[in-house]
């Protein structure tokens, strides 16, 4: 069971004070607190584990300080989203808004090559407006022989650079706990001139130490990518060990699943589970289409399937989009052919604002209808 | 190689007889002959077997009466898209028009059960403008204990009831050669109030006897629909039995594949395939929302996964909808949980039409886009 | 429920008009009879259908002229395995005994092209003591474009030299009920010098029409294929369209699963299947070595995939082996690659009998220990 | 390129001197050394990266100390078996062989629970012969809220308890680099008492950071598990990474592959890849039968599921199979239902004995077949 406090209670409080001697009686009970930093104002929850089957959820509602009650199911008990649970979803990380309503872009790197490139990139998001973008410092690869990532030695520039064109938050995939400290320690000394969203790709979706690694500091949101051969509801359960460890800022990314039924394309495309994931949890929900589809190809219409894809994942809703760009595909380290050109970086956002606003007319639909049925 | 010939040139035109005495006396190359109705105008083209290779394709569009000739891959030689083939896709049917530019919603009736319920849905799409719908009447089912559709039986009331709200085109499954003929035969008897598109399912993707009954006739369009367990690849190349035999008037329908990772869905949703069929092929697109979805659960934001799925497909580009309503699914007597209600139609259509919509203006950005670059 | 009717009784038998009449009292009951021609006996089987569950079971085994009732689960009706059915497995054709305890092999060509490769073919089996064979005429293939098979025209020297050499069952894919005449009819020609096990391919699995049409007749046993993408319980329903019709001689073959997670074998096989389509059904189960593998590579201790794979299979229980042979396979039309040659056919029969040895050890190792425990 | 030296050579030998003079004074050409101990002696390879390929074959081997040189293929550098590539497989640890020629039987704990249970599994395994064993003290979980293992605090009981009763080899899982860290620590507090063989799970596979750590250190022999989702070749990908590092003692693992194609096994059973592994490397290979299987349903014979597939993994050579026993499976924390019984052991030793015969008895075969062909 989960009670949500009145917002901005503190520890100092006399309501909660009274409502932890209570709770502390309670038997075969524990306590577990989490505190989440709204863009408005702070809120307290807290978890009670253990029997409660036993508690009344209406006297729990109206004990000293707790304005709100939910009792959980057994799954993603902080992740999901539990019958009547009203709690808004998301958070706000440097600035910027994540959560299951809006959407951000986040253009950029797959892997970072050299800072000239760091900054043509950096420097056309800003001339779009662009506040954030993904930078690929520490890349997983396939054979032991590939290119594996500049690694912490490239952290500095692209944070200075960064930080030189107003970018916010960069999403940079870490393989090992150690990259957190190192993350940290760039940023310290380059003076936090950004924020980092760590990313966690698929082939550690279920690197449980690695996740417990992440949910245990709470500074940085963590983007966690689903796992290839493993169910939808195996990756958002390795999702809930991030929140389990006591960090719950955390979006899921779709980016296909590893099989030749998806042939041509790189993986099968999955996007259909952008609802699936909003149903089952308050998780906003990233897409990675470049990764999905892996190529440049287009259709007889002109539109590239990377676009087509897209646009599939904004038209149901998804709240951010990873995706690939690079001044000089040719040039590229990594996954260079499926790179889209900085020139087409307008037509790019031009074409995800037609379907955005064609997503949000259909909510308004939807509303309508509920409303006369 | 294909000869695509002037536009209604006829079998008595001198030209026609100059250019298949030249051909006859080309070493190691067989002719086969198509014949395509389009909107405005009667087309052949002539296929070159055997040793084309040697032939020279300027000469070849020399020759009296070829307008233009392609040089055929390997794959997919009638349906294929050819480098440099600018021919038009689709065809019309009994006053509906097919192509890779347009779209068709087909709402209906997974399974016929009574003439009630026919009537309920027939009266209810031609009075939000519809001329298509689906009507299933053979319906092939897992178990052979489960209800397997009326059958011919149902066939009279059903195209008379088409005929009597005007649906111009019903999508019909089959799953024998016969069932062509009583089809065919309970028109005749009806006195062609309606039409029938032959929907080859899943099951039957590679059934290639029942592709090649269907192919060989030419009075009816066919949907076929992607296999299970099989590459895209592998079902083009089944649509090509259809053409091969001589009916090129063929729908490409994606339903999802078969695989617990696309739990909590029926299917994995394989949508983003979408536009890679068109790349390949001249075949209009058909989703089928329904079966890949399976249920009618809804995202917080209000709108159904199906309608999401349906989005993702349209916004895409997508040719045809194939999708499930029931005046009282409870009765429904094949996949009621899923279907779509009658009050919904009219959302399902103006949420259709925000999309396409959409679709349209993306079309129109990359143009501006491409011009300028 | 199933009611076993004792041995050898006959319609005109007393204790059989008795039943019938009783039987035909219960209320919302049908009956459904099944003649089994065993080795040594014949065998009456009657299905109760409807609301069974008021049936007292021990009532029903003490009317007249019953030994035995089962109660049958939902599923798999006929070939099913119910609880405390301790009914035989298998039938005999034209001398052979198929069932769950014995093993055969059908070595052959997977695609006949003349006869003199036939013969040559069928001559080596009768030398190593082999009575059955596969000889594929119709050959359904991805491409139109691809050898179809030489279809009924080679059925009359297939058979003749068949009868020639001993050969006492070949299996025969078949893709339209059609063919079941065109065999028919030939045998009928040839004066029936040898018999048919009809073979239904993975694509075709879920062809319930042509599963109907070869379950209608009882003259061939039917080997199905399970089909790539859909379950094992899906592919098992398939039988039983067989069974439902009325024809119980079915053998069920294990071929792999279509999947890139098998590479670099053709199919990631799934042998491991053959005990649980023993313990959910009677019928005997075969296994495909050839097309699960699909090359003749070989490990470093010299022996082909292909023959571990058959190993594997033989030495989990399989009942029948199907493997494609050739005298020349550079020179074979469909498959060559994969396929043994004959030098190797007595090398693979031991092989196969060290095997099946070791297997029949360990059934009797599972007995002593079941004793002693 | 890879020059195997003779055998026995040190770097003060004086052919090793002049050998790495000569090789530092090729252009464009990298050195890299890996030291085998072999059951009876020494080898020493070295690899030369960068420009081999202007290298003549026949030069390298006749410089001072080399014995052999072989050129390698891009993939699989170390651990893979190249072109006329004769080296034995495998390697000796703590007094027990591991190579692709003989067999070795890990039955044991999935998850160590408590010293009772460890010590009533270990007397067993000794009272029958055998020396090695599995115990699982950390436990990577689906869900957070499962028991995680009882970790570092139960090693120091199993490795005294594992040298009480004479166990030399315990296979245990690892998902941080730190427990390699706390398991040579606890086997240095308790004396070496045996040893321990890493293992690294499915959920790991691509966790490159593990196994570059495992890799780094040349104490403990790793066995890696195949990945679900991913082709074997990314797996075997995947071992290459610890092989780079400098370990090549590495045994690689089957276990299935997750997918609903497999039900109602927990897996698709995948040992017909035992043969490909043994082609593409010169790893010893792994079967899991438990996990594969997942539970103790068994086959009309009588004999289970999971010795079926054992039988079928050894009888095309495996060279390890690692399974669960437990003395209470009802009290097992993890995955009791499909843990063997201790009085089962000696059965489970006889059955794989049997097989195993048999797969010795089919080599004589291909040897004797070879031979006279």
């Amino acid at each position: 069971m989960i009670l949500i406090l009145s917002p901005n209670i503190t520890k100092s409080d006399e309501r909660f004070t009274q409502l932890m001697d209570y709770l502390s009686g309670l038997p075969n009970i524990q306590t577990n607190m989490h505190a989440i930093q709204g863009e408005q104002q702070h809120l307290t929850e807290i978890y009670l584990l253990g029997e409660t089957s036993s508690l009344n959820i209406e006297d729990m509602r109206s004990l000293p300080g707790v304005e709100n009650a939910v009792r959980i199911s057994q799954e993603y008990r902080v992740l999901g989203r539990h019958e009547n649970d009203t709690r808004e979803s998301g958070f706000e990380y440097n600035g910027v808004q994540f959560n299951q309503d809006n959407l951000n872009v986040f253009a950029g790197l797959c892997a970072v090559d050299n800072p000239q490139h760091v900054e043509e990139m950096m420097k056309a998001l800003q001339s779009h407006g662009q506040v954030c973008t993904r930078m690929g410092a520490y890349k997983p690869r396939t054979s032991p022989y590939s290119f594996q990532g500049h690694g912490k030695s490239c952290l500095p520039y692209v944070f200075e650079l960064a930080g030189k064109y107003g970018i916010k938050v960069i999403a940079m995939e870490i393989t090992h706990d150690e990259h957190i400290s190192e993350i940290n320690q760039a940023l310290e000394d380059t003076g936090h001139p950004t924020g980092v969203m760590l990313q966690i790709g698929t082939r550690n979706t279920q690197n449980f130490e690695l996740l417990k690694a992440a949910g245990r500091q709470q500074e940085f949101p963590v983007l966690l990518k689903r796992g290839f051969g493993i169910t939808l509801e195996e990756s958002i359960n390795a999702a809930e060990y991030l929140a389990s460890e006591g960090n719950s800022k955390v979006i899921f990314a779709l980016r296909g699943m590893k099989t030749n039924m998806g042939d041509p394309h790189r993986n099968l495309v999955d996007f259909a589970h952008v609802p699936v994931v909003k149903r089952l949890t308050r998780m906003p929900v990233c897409i990675d289409p470049s990764h999905s589809v892996g190529s440049r190809l287009a259709t007889p219409d002109g539109i590239m399937d990377v676009m087509h894809v897209t646009a599939q994942g904004i038209i149901a809703g998804a709240n951010m989009v990873l995706v690939d760009f690079h001044p000089h595909p040719k040039c590229a380290l990594v996954d260079g052919p499926q790179a889209l050109l900085l020139k087409e970086l307008p037509y790019f956002l031009d074409d995800v604002a037609i379907t955005r606003e064609a997503y949000e007319k259909r909510c308004d639909l939807v509303d309508q209808f509920s409303k006369n049925n």
